[in-house]
């Protein structure tokens, strides 16, 4: 381990160097498009987009066929030719080349193909880390603390030193639900141990060792699509129709006006009836007998549409949380990881305990919950699964990190963003009949179409274009790049999606 | 991928010879550790185990105390060397090596750093599958139809041409049980599209939209910890103690006596009563309103005590679930894989159509599930996640089954399995007020000790000599070799467990 640190370490100084000659003094250009450094360009990133069919292509169309026969195909965009993918750029198996502001749900952390991942791949100390999968929970991997210590916790969000690994973002938020659980009874039960009727009714689901416990939850939130997951996701009927799910309570969240700043008196208004809301739903449903254990949302719901609430909305919130004894959970998987300029688009609350849980996936690539002391199960073997994560992911994100931290993302994110949001208002103001609600943080961003269709046209139109975005909500578009999207990049998404608004007049 | 084909063939020609320098012929020792083999040997497997110090040693006792500043370290047992492991040895960090019969909890299939896996990782060519992990639902690579016909649908059970892969063995049944809820109300829907009732209801978790279904689940069986499978899951108390459940009907697993040819009259009896429950259950809940919807069974009830079934109730049960409409999920995640002496333990039944669902995780390196045509969801994104399963670990995947082909490692489980099964039924006999009752399919063996405190004083004292087992049930041992266990390992096994056994007496 020691050893690796002084490899990267010439990594790091030789990227910076390259990095400089690229120019980082605020010109409205990226190092990767620069005459001056053509070649390290080439090994990152393309310099455009580049389209020879519309999309999906003649290949990716035999190959839905052919996968038809296997799963339902219905969502699937196209077919990718990930070797040839690099940086901001998806390539496909009909050789067009697109901008990708979307990156596979937001889960694409430094772009594809980067050096510093392929270099991990090269490091013979690495294999067997990838072929012998361990059972975490009981035969971790002699580097397994340093690990964890040098990737999760060094970005532990403020007042928490302890991390759940798990493998993907639905496990993350189900067995934070049941830490959640597990704490609030261990607070009724005192220092009592569980009774044999706790135990042997839990055995076959039943009270009091199955309690009616609840997780509240906010319309329009999305946290997973498992069965407890999918008790607290309210973004769209499609995914809860059929399903059975619990009686817990459900939010309104605040429906904004945007840009924020200039509806400040009416969102507050909006903000604090949610609020009242959420303290009516929590005393009424402790009179029903199913008390909120936990309060569960997102920093920015994701799925649900891009809706924004204000840092004071999440101060209170967190404010009524502890009053009424419930968790804190705050569900970054789609959040996480630097989009909004932070690494947690909680920092921007500016507080000092904003959680008492905090999960993640995606861009952190593999699963997990961060949670304080006294969130931990007093017992093994009550949160835990075979794999309980996976390490090969984490000698990933150690390298993400290394390369977040050695190339400034977060400053390039906000700058980006900035780029990007600025782009948006003036393209709304061009075209209010098609735009409007440009919203954002950092190049987590997204602006409302008319309509379902309008918005659906637009993302056709500008994928045959060679930009890849993504849709949220009833009439959303949304913008989920890669950290290593950049001002270049930005100017270049803003031309071409300025030219399929002007054809769509 | 032609490519590759022809490089494996070259593969599988040189190893088949090495293969045959071992002896195959009947002769009751291993390749590993015949002396005219001396060198292909150390490649794959130690000549047996090596005890340094007690285990956990001092390495591990100061890496717990690391790692528990971060999380619960009560059910870690040691820490792992994993470069140094191989074959059918796990290596700790105090450099012990111990025989691996639990093999992370019954997940390693083929051993630690198989040639075939490491092979894996040194090929350019799968660089990207690593690095670059897709949203499989939308975007998937261009090789992956032909992957997984060529991996899971090359071994895909009776009757199933369709699968849908996950990451994990709890989002496997999470997301079979949603496609078996799906199905089951568009059965009752007819051809008609859901009302708006449903669709507003189901946003906040009420029925109609969300309907009150079922699945039915049998006592001592285990399917996962997430909250939809926890409420099907019922081995131990502390794994669902505080965890608010579903009302969902809970059978009776049958009680049998071993060994199951002695008592053929007796576990009859048995297992019809049980089905006889079954059947008051599904009329039970149909009444109650909360229709079962889907009956899932283990083929061997494995966390909650290795409890065998004979065919005839599998095929008994498998009739009831058709005659009264309930999917029937043959839950594999530990069965699967081969360790029964066939691929899927419910081949065993001698059945067409023994299911119309059958989950698989662990040995398979990722999760996912087949099903029937008609349990394919009706629309996109109703079965859908961000990652939807791990393409690399497929690529996994297809060299352990070239591995299980081309070593003949279905019949070797099976004469290993026999070799060990008769050994266990020897020293049962030989100390029987220690240990009874033991049974097995191939290797997926068991035995019972007399109580709890002595299965796991004799579970660590085997540790401390070399052998590594698992506990399953109140009182089980249960065996989980990898399917590269020989009969020269049972032997091994045997003389250590002999001398245990000895010294408890």
């Amino acid at each position: 381990s020691c050893h690796s640190l002084v490899v990267e370490d010439i990594f790091l100084q030789r990227e910076q160097n390259l990095g400089r000659e690229g120019g980082r003094e605020g010109i409205a250009c990226c190092r990767y498009v620069s005459k001056a450094a053509a070649k390290p360009q080439v090994e990152f990133d393309y310099d455009g987009p580049s389209m020879k069919t519309t999309v999906p292509g003649p290949r990716s169309k035999e190959l839905m066929k052919q996968l038809g026969q296997i799963q339902n195909t219905g969502a699937i965009n196209f077919f990718c030719n990930y070797e040839e993918s690099k940086g901001n750029y998806l390539v496909d198996v009909d050789g067009n080349r697109m901008l990708d502001i979307y990156t596979q749900i937001s889960s694409i952390p430094i772009g594809y193909n980067h050096p510093a991942l392929l270099k991990v791949m090269a490091n013979p100390n690495n294999l067997s880390t990838f072929v012998n999968r361990p059972a975490l929970g009981i035969l971790p991997p002699e580097n397994f603390p340093d690990k964890i210590t040098e990737s999760l916790l060094s970005v532990a969000p403020s007042g928490m030193t302890r991390v759940q690994t798990m493998s993907c973002g639905a496990c993350s938020n189900e067995n934070a639900y049941k830490a959640i659980f597990i704490w609030y009874r261990n607070k009724e039960r005192g220092q009592n141990t569980p009774t044999n009727e706790e135990l042997n009714t839990s055995m076959i689901n039943q009270a009091p060792g199955c309690p009616q416990l609840s997780i509240l939850s906010f319309m329009g939130g999305f946290h997973g699509r498992t069965l407890g997951c999918l008790a607290t996701t309210h973004s769209k009927a499609i995914h809860k129709l059929d399903i059975p799910s619990f009686d817990w309570p459900v939010a309104p969240f605040p429906r904004l006006q945007y840009p924020l700043d200039e509806f400040t008196r009416e969102n507050a208004e909006e903000e604090a009836r949610c609020l009242e809301e959420v303290e009516d739903l929590i005393v009424k449903w402790r009179q029903k007998g199913k008390p909120v254990a936990g309060i569960v949302i997102e920093p920015i719901q994701a799925e649900g549409g891009d809706n924004h609430a204000s840092p004071d909305f999440f101060r209170r919130l967190r404010n009524i949380a502890r009053k009424h004894g419930c968790a804190f959970h705050v569900d970054e998987v789609q959040t996480g990881g630097g989009g909004t300029g932070k690494f947690w688009a909680h920092e921007h609350w500016g507080m000092d305990d904003p959680a008492d849980v905090v999960s993640f996936s995606k861009k952190l690539l593999s699963g997990g919950y961060y949670h304080k002391d006294e969130l931990q199960p007093d017992k093994p073997y009550r949160i835990f699964n075979t794999w309980m994560g996976d390490p090969s992911k984490n000698l990933f994100l150690s390298e993400v990190l290394n390369v977040i931290r050695r190339e400034n993302l977060l400053e390039e994110v906000t700058r980006s963003g900035k780029a990007l949001l600025n782009g948006l208002y003036e393209l709304q103001a061009q075209y209010p009949s098609i735009l409007s609600r440009a919203r954002g943080q950092g190049t987590f961003c997204a602006i409302d179409a008319f309509d379902d269709a309008t918005r659906d046209r637009i993302l056709l139109k500008a994928r045959d274009k060679g930009v890849l975005l993504g849709g949220c909500g009833d009439r959303s578009i949304r913008f989920r790049p890669a950290l290593v999207f950049k001002e270049y990049h930005v100017n270049l998404f803003l031309n071409i999606f300025n030219d399929v608004l002007a054809q769509h007049k």
